[in-house]
């Protein structure tokens, strides 16, 4: 095996953490809303959720679940904020000090009707799953040759600072569609005009589960393809990025082992690779671990 | 949700019905050689393979195994090969009438050196994972319009007579490469010759587990898209095709829903649907749901 195949099987590896043995999976208990599991919540998070009995029913039979007389998206919303207010006034979870005023759906499954909405920076307490739209942007030379762009993400990024980042990404906030946020992210970090944007044609997802002193992220990025005239160039737009590159892929697929990367940017890429069979069957050992690693789910 | 998503998920299902609620998994010891696990068995079969206690060991901790006696991929194939023609003789099960003289390899994973090898007739008594290749052939029209060739099976073929196949396929025995598999089939198949088999570029995998009387089916196949010239036709080869179809985008799609395909030949034109953005995740509800049950891994 190369060292570049274990480097990005052990990057795949973490991405999927929940998964691995003896991670805290059995000891989460499952987050239930209206009597639909849509997360687990770590055993540290349980025992503060019990001093809000108004809001979080006592775990039983593994779940803890929103009281039930909190019975529409309005209600569970508002309640469960006014906890996370709470907790975050009082120091209680490091990542409440990243509150963003962003609203993600919760749903059990993504084709569901949201049950509730959620803060952001809160999801992982509850193992709530998060999705994203992450773009590759790329251009071919006249020989087919791909090269592709990558961002370094700011050194002020609340996340992943100066870590290497796809064209454009971002979170799906509830109510918004996949193509919207793509066109509102390829417009703010790289001054991609809404006309090229739309161009990004979709070509699957991406799903991996990590845990950390956090929480716990299931993630879903749903990915795009954005296949650029030679001669374009992003621009660096409301600060999230520090500078654009534009690399041949063979270098792009090198830097997959280095730790440059944001872990699920890197992802992103890898499916590329596979996809545009940069990496191929017969001389990658590990390309159906690759392939599966990049499509876990709970 | 619309009928066609409806009918795919019911598909997806289908083929994905070892993981499901009420499966035999539970029930299943897993199968070991060399002490790793290479498969699962079903209580059925164990009490036959109890008949032979030189060749496997008696079931212990949830697991069946071959006599650690058998240290070689040749003694441990052999041994097994002669358990099974006496069980083949027997008329024991089913599924040996389909005899095939195929060897398929059997490892932990895809990148494991074989431990042994096992007729291809017999892989689902024991639940081990068989690998294949299957080839989406297609072309565009000068507006970009995608069109995909489709086969239809020989009413005479031992499994899926008469339903609709990928352009090639076929499953990958023992010592032989994915694209060896591939210029081979597309050859014999569908008379492709090699100059143009060549140029198929592999774009992935998927993956799927499931059961029947004959036992358990995890398999996965490595899936190439061979873009043609629009002049192209494929011809009927060595007679496991009756029929060649060429057919607008759209209607392939359609037949998804139909019932017409063999089952993981239209996993692959889904999985060919979702690269090519013929689905798109805003507008199909289940986009997540359906590139999830492309990958499940045991």
């Amino acid at each position: 095996m190369s060292l570049w195949s274990e480097k990005v099987l052990q990057l795949l590896r973490r991405m999927n953490s929940f998964h691995s043995p003896g991670s805290s999976l059995e000891k989460c208990l499952r987050f239930e809303v209206g009597g639909q599991q849509v997360g687990w919540v770590p055993p540290n998070v349980v025992s503060v959720l019990c001093r809000f009995p108004e809001v979080f029913s006592p775990p039983h039979g593994g779940a803890v679940a929103l009281c039930p007389g909190l019975d529409s998206l309005e209600r569970r919303s508002a309640a469960v904020e006014a906890v996370l207010q709470e907790l975050r006034d009082g120091g209680a979870f490091a990542c409440l000090k990243g509150w963003r005023n962003e609203r993600y759906a919760v749903m059990p499954r993504y084709c569901d009707a949201p049950l509730m909405h959620m803060e952001r920076a809160a999801t992982s307490l509850f193992g709530v799953k998060r999705y994203g739209v992450h773009v590759s942007g790329f251009s071919r030379d006249g020989n087919g040759n791909l090269s592709m762009w990558l961002a370094r993400r700011s050194n002020t990024k609340q996340t992943y600072p100066g870590k290497l980042d796809n064209l454009a990404a971002g979170g799906l906030a509830a109510g918004c569609t996949v193509k919207h946020t793509l066109v509102k992210e390829c417009e703010e970090e790289a001054c991609i005009p809404a006309s090229v944007a739309e161009k990004a044609t979709p070509v699957g997802t991406i799903s991996y589960t990590y845990e950390d002193e956090d929480g716990v992220f299931p993630e879903c990025q749903f990915v795009f393809d954005l296949e650029l005239p030679s001669n374009f160039r992003p621009e660096i737009g409301d600060g999230e990025v520090q500078d654009f590159y534009y690399y041949p892929i063979k270098k792009v697929k090198e830097l997959l082992a280095s730790e440059e990367f944001k872990p699920n940017c890197a992802m992103v890429v890898l499916d590329f690779l596979i996809r545009h069979s940069v990496i191929e069957p017969d001389s990658e050992p590990y390309y159906q671990e690759f392939v599966a690693s990049l499509h876990r789910s709970l």
